[in-house]
């Protein structure tokens, strides 16, 4: 790939996603394999003014080899060290950029429920320097190609030219390919904001699915939380973009308040697994039954993470002929997949729609709605035959998708 | 590479090399690039009955982006969570297995009073976990070929041909070739240990260094110190090879007892910098003076870095026509290099060779005549004009190596 358009792809993260500023911590979280542009980043954020840069390198195929050969209650231990870079974060609340590559299929074969309660033991450590840093300082995630994730993509394509399609479906999807991000970002972001306006604006208490594949979902909204897209604010008013690319305008839905079924429009993956044509029938905001072609096993083990992971965590409203959708590729990568279409997700709610969330403990916005686990797994569940339907403060219907594009 | 001779490889390194053993942890230190090999060597120290394997990821890239973009304040900070990994290892005495690819030129450009500084800032936090853990785990260094390191010693070759052809040599010169290494090792281990045991039976003062190319060096052995070849064992007992390859027999000198001086044979690759044609003058066992056609500032770093950094910590015997001397290949690599010729090094001595050592703390071993130091920085002084003569107890002269070869 041109080291121009890598270049100001770098640029794009550090300035507009993450927003560096002058003396902050940055945390690198990136694949081993992405070495050369992560530490492109790295420098990036060096001449913003970062104080220091931290890298945690991440690595599926020695994960696969500690979940396949060592016991649950070994790697349910987190090891001194680990805890204390988890303290670390939640005192200095560094800002973290996530460089995605993974292995669509990095843990395949794996026990997923033992990957599940792992991890579930895990949080009882460190949850609590988890959530000493929500809001505290900014986030970006954006993609970067691995061979594994680019050989999934492009399967025909022999490796080299894989990540190199990979690398200009990435850039195309992040508004990069032209090398001026950071000004396609400026105008992309009063778009969002302009249509999250109008959401507000209509006072909606629920939304109904329907499509012709067989979605019938009612979801309660509550009073107040707001639809977000695009850019987001820390507490202490730093603005950030989470996510490269973002088409959504979502929302955190009243937990407790879910009725009938949804089906998915595109597999899912999850844990360095994939999830194939599923549903998920919900009664009082839970997910009571889930059935997939492909992967239900790992679909009941994102679940049975904790109690909150049955419940839903978001609604997030993209139309169907966004610009990812009409690559026409399947990213197999929640970052991008997510963006082409509407969706769903299954647990963690996002406390920073709550109004004036930092009056609030995570316990009190919890029992207000936002729904609270240590997992977030979103799910598409948009198609070009989707309606969604609003409902607002006085029972007035209002068309919100038609046909899978904004009624509006 | 052939994957059969790569797993045998592995079981080399985890078996004969650091002998893992049920219930202990495992840190393997490797650089990014080497993922593929790296987990089939944790998945190898699972299966000998590790109980947990954590891996310690190195990126020459990122260390460079934090050497040019951050300051030496920042830099030499210990972050908390670093700190408290090196108290873990000295809580812990985890086994340690290096896997080196190192770029040899990962650094260049880099200030080495810079790194010296920042590594000596360091030191005096994470010392006194360093030195908790001498003696206490087995340890291993191997190598594995990263694409930089290829291209160095194979510059006229394609990159995935100069892989393939580094692997081919690290496997020949570690006896590990034709998939037998654990068995080449035992005859291999044999043959060290006898020679050792004749050296150790001279009971040698000192030892003259005279060639061709000018040297001209006496240097000092403490009474009772020995020579060691071949593997090691803990203070509890535990077997294992440091080094694969090995084919020294190598002592501690005498801190304080050096003069004259010494021509190195090959160039010294010292934090990712490359150090040509250099001569050192000794005088009171110090280092006064160091001359090098290339890298003399890098040269001069090393010997800056403490107290113990000019004085000698080794002198190690290589005959000229070693197995990796017979190769022709210069590796750009101290673990290979060193072990194709006659070596000294600059640095830390062994503590371990003294006779009862652990009755004594390190400052008492300093004192009797052990080199300490934060470094440990190996060259290469042997080449086929290289005479060695001892001098025993009564003040016979004993020749040790004769035009670079032994002569018993």
């Amino acid at each position: 790939m041109d080291t121009k358009l890598l270049d100001a792809y770098a640029d794009l993260i550090v300035k507009t996603g993450a927003n560096v500023q002058p003396g902050q911590y940055v945390v690198i979280r990136t694949n081993v394999e992405l070495e050369p542009f992560a530490s492109l980043v790295a420098r990036k954020c060096y001449q913003h003014g970062a104080k220091r840069v931290f890298v945690h390198w991440q690595s599926a195929k020695m994960d696969q080899v500690d979940y396949q050969e060592a016991s649950e209650e070994v790697l349910s231990d987190v090891p001194s060290f680990e805890e204390e870079a988890h303290k670390f974060m939640a005192d200095h609340t560094p800002i973290l950029i996530w460089i995605d590559g993974d292995d669509p299929d990095g843990l395949k074969g794996v026990d997923a429920n033992k990957v599940a309660r792992i991890k579930a033991n895990k949080y009882k450590v460190i949850g609590k320097y988890r959530e000493a840093q929500e809001n505290k300082a900014q986030w970006c995630i954006a993609g970067a190609p691995t061979k594994a994730w680019a050989k999934k993509v492009f399967p025909d394509l022999p490796v080299e030219e894989a990540i190199e399609a990979l690398w200009k479906a990435i850039l195309k999807t992040s508004r990069a390919e032209n090398g001026n991000g950071i000004e396609e970002w400026e105008k992309h972001e009063e778009d969002l904001k302009e249509r999250c306006e109008k959401l507000n604006s209509f006072h909606l208490t629920s939304l109904h699915y329907r499509s012709d594949r067989g979605t019938d979902l009612t979801i309660g909204l509550i009073p107040g939380v707001i639809f977000l897209g695009g850019g987001e604010k820390t507490d202490d008013g730093k603005f950030f973009q989470p996510n490269i690319p973002s088409e959504e305008c979502f929302t955190s839905p009243w937990k407790g308040k879910a009725e009938g079924i949804v089906y998915a429009t595109k597999p899912l993956v999850y844990n360095g697994q994939v999830i194939k044509n599923f549903s998920a029938r919900f009664h009082n905001g839970k997910a009571i039954e889930v059935k997939a072609e492909e992967g239900e096993e790992v679909l009941k083990s994102i679940l049975s993470l904790d109690e909150g992971a049955s419940y839903l965590g978001e609604c997030a409203l993209v139309p169907f002929h966004s610009p990812i959708n009409d690559t026409g590729i399947l990213f197999y990568n929640t970052l991008y997949d997510e963006n082409a279409a509407c969706h769903l997700a299954l647990g963690r709610g996002f406390t920073e729609l709550y109004p004036n969330h930092e009056k609030y403990s995570l316990k009190e916005l919890e029992k207000r709605g936002i729904n609270s686990s240590l997992s977030h797994v979103d799910f598409m569940v948009g198609d070009d035959t989707l309606d969604i339907t609003g409902t607002d403060e006085n029972g007035k219907e209002i068309p919100i998708f038609v046909h899978g594009a904004w009624a509006f």
